[in-house]
């Protein structure tokens, strides 16, 4: 293992994030890449084709998992996984999660380079839809392989316009039920997923690497408030039963619970605000907002989410209208598996890179992985910690690093 | 003009309601028909129709106005107009606009039916986009038609798709400058509006109809904050600069200057709120609101307004956000023309209906068409008060009656 030296092709690779963000619906330097949409289903393509051509051997599940393996030289042995996501929020940047992805693949490929026979298996996996964009609940396909979700409340999970899970899903090609999809135990030995780390930390700190000891405890909630709509100009202030007002009183709520749980950590975010009828002259009648709370630690992430419940029967019964409060996933947080950080450690140690260990406080695949075997992470800088935004960056040089992090990585946990 | 009997076809005229409430881009009961989509072009096809049916000469202005037009005896003399919108917002009801342009052409039909000679030539007018759905600003055709806006910042204005007015108006078929819309001066001796009151007034009071001796003054603001997008689990609250927070703040700062002028009728309401990217993990980066304010006092109105600009610019300020107040409009109040409203009263008085006087808290096209010549509007009652909203209902006996206090006050006008 000592003599085995990975060399990774970083313009070949910085020609595939390129492309790659060339399936986006939005403009550059903007990427929107939302599942199954047309362009989704473009960049599944291309990726396969790219594992393809690098020997591996691809396969997708119902939910459109895919993944790409490389058989190791005891093919009875669970595999080692590796990968991450390729879908991406409305505007946002070209490396949240395509990183694990073609970065995984470079992995692969620099590693094959080297002559080097696994003795297990490796694999390349795509989730499914990380991001909660289109159905309000992310990590959907993590869910589905780790078994930490009901399939069948998964499937009839409904997109903003209506449409089903298994309908979007099936419409794309992928097809049968999703019971299929959940792995057997023990399918992995391991899984590492290179991310961009979506904070600061590494940055500032001027350390290339970092190796994730838990990822943060993330809940989701959707709030919907209806009242009483009617025309702006006839309904005096007193009769009125505004839905908006409601939810603007929820939000500022949000934030300030967030900001007193006495945990620094806590972070809470309404991100989506969708009003109804949504004209400047009719009073709103119906509101929902979704309400993302995190923390590394349970309790203040719990704090906030009663401290919602709370308010929005309070403001409810204050406001004469009706309140809803859906918690969409309330997951606790994850610990890594101290094996794969020193693996991680070691490395950079063997590479005489900088390394030091971290928390997660974006919520990764690697959350739901990390049910079904032994999980770790690598983290890359970004700059200024800026992530789910046009202007997210990760230089070719952080980039590179990380993925020969990860193949040395890749190549210490298949070699046993 | 004593035995003057025009007896309106409730029964026609209930098939029209039903038939132009077809043209819809909602589900029913709900109604939405925005100025310029296919839906709304093909009401208008459906309404020229109607009104040429109906014997009268239908012309159609570079903005879409549209003028059905009975020749009096004596076309030298100005003329004598009567009319509303059809357009109607988002998820609305039937009877908003369309009683005074159906009830119109009914009044009209009936008359004609009785042998009347007008000795001023009659003309039902339909307004473009008296709702502010498509561009912010409601009012358009009436606007220009009054010579009351800058009819070139007017046609650059644009929709949320980035058109401006006068794309979507020549790609509907209305060519040619804006310039040639407005009327010359005395083009009308007088102009009256059928409309729903909106309000819950005349049926709380048991009376079928309204004289309106004044139209509220209303503004309408745009505000723009941008401050900070990032990703919803790393950045930690001291570093947050959430435009959706900010837009929150001034949500309830609009509904506490409403209610603290001291004038029971100011009203303010944010109908439109817009987030961007509008992803539940992802940190509002842009937030765009719209607030209408309104009161029949200028004083209180623009107290608000100018409490909207304060509190925008305190909390950019504080929050660490840029803010931009602009002005949509804001107008003054209008006085109905007495001759007009003493009209009205003698009609009703002559039927033995009971009539009130009273203000309309909504606005109309009528505000416009008062600044150019004397103008008067009728209300009749809706249930409830409801308005904008699919429930909105005003009874068949309401709209009858409403339509032969119009019909008689039209003959009245257009006699001398």
């Amino acid at each position: 293992m000592m003599e085995l030296n990975p060399v990774v092709d970083a313009e070949h690779l910085m020609r595939e994030f390129e492309e790659l963000a060339g399936f986006s619906d939005a403009e550059p330097p903007a990427v929107t890449r939302v599942v199954f949409t047309e362009t989704d289903l473009r960049a599944r393509q291309f990726l396969k084709e790219s594992c393809a051509h690098a020997g591996l051997l691809v396969r997708e599940d119902a939910l459109g998992n895919t993944f790409a393996r490389w058989e190791g030289t005891n093919p009875a042995l669970p595999a080692v996984g590796t990968g991450s996501h390729m879908d991406a929020i409305p505007h946002s940047g070209r490396f949240d999660g395509t990183v694990g992805v073609l970065g995984g693949l470079e992995a692969l490929r620099a590693l094959r380079e080297t002559g080097f026979q696994p003795s297990r298996s490796l694999e390349l996996l795509i989730f499914t839809s990380e991001e909660p964009t289109r159905f309000g609940l992310g990590c959907l396909g993590s869910r589905a392989l780790s078994g930490a979700a009901d399939l069948g409340a998964l499937d009839r999970m409904v997109d903003k316009e209506g449409r089903s899970l298994e309908q979007v899903r099936t419409a794309a090609g992928f097809t049968g039920p999703l019971t299929a999809v959940t792995l057997p135990d023990s399918y992995y030995s391991a899984f590492v997923e290179l991310h961009i780390e979506q904070g600061p930390l590494l940055e500032r700190n001027g350390v290339p690497i970092g190796a994730v000891t838990a990822i943060a405890a993330p809940a989701a909630l959707r709030v919907k408030f209806e009242g009483t709509g009617g025309h702006a100009g006839a309904v005096l202030m007193p009769d009125r039963h505004d839905a908006l007002c409601a939810a603007a009183e929820l939000i500022l709520d949000v934030e300030k619970s967030a900001r007193s749980t006495g945990s620094p950590d806590t972070v809470a975010t309404v991100g989506f605000c969708s009003v109804h009828p949504g004209a400047s002259n009719s009073i709103p009648s119906r509101v929902t907002v979704e309400v993302d709370i995190r923390d590394i630690a349970l309790a203040p992430r719990n704090q906030v989410v009663a401290d919602v419940k709370h308010v929005v029967a309070e403001m409810a019964a204050r406001r004469g209208l009706q309140a809803g409060v859906e918690i969409l996933n309330a997951d606790p947080p994850a610990t890594m598996a101290p094996p794969i950080v020193d693996a991680v450690l070691a490395v950079c140690s063997q590479l005489g890179i900088a390394c030091q260990r971290m928390v997660s406080r974006a919520y990764h695949d690697s959350l739901y992985m990390a049910r079904i075997c032994p999980t770790g992470m690598i983290f890359i800088p970004c700059r200024a910690g800026v992530s789910h935004r046009p202007d997210e960056f990760a230089s070719p040089e952080a980039i590179t690093q990380g993925v020969q992090v990860l193949a040395l990585t890749l190549a210490k946990l298949s070699s046993d």
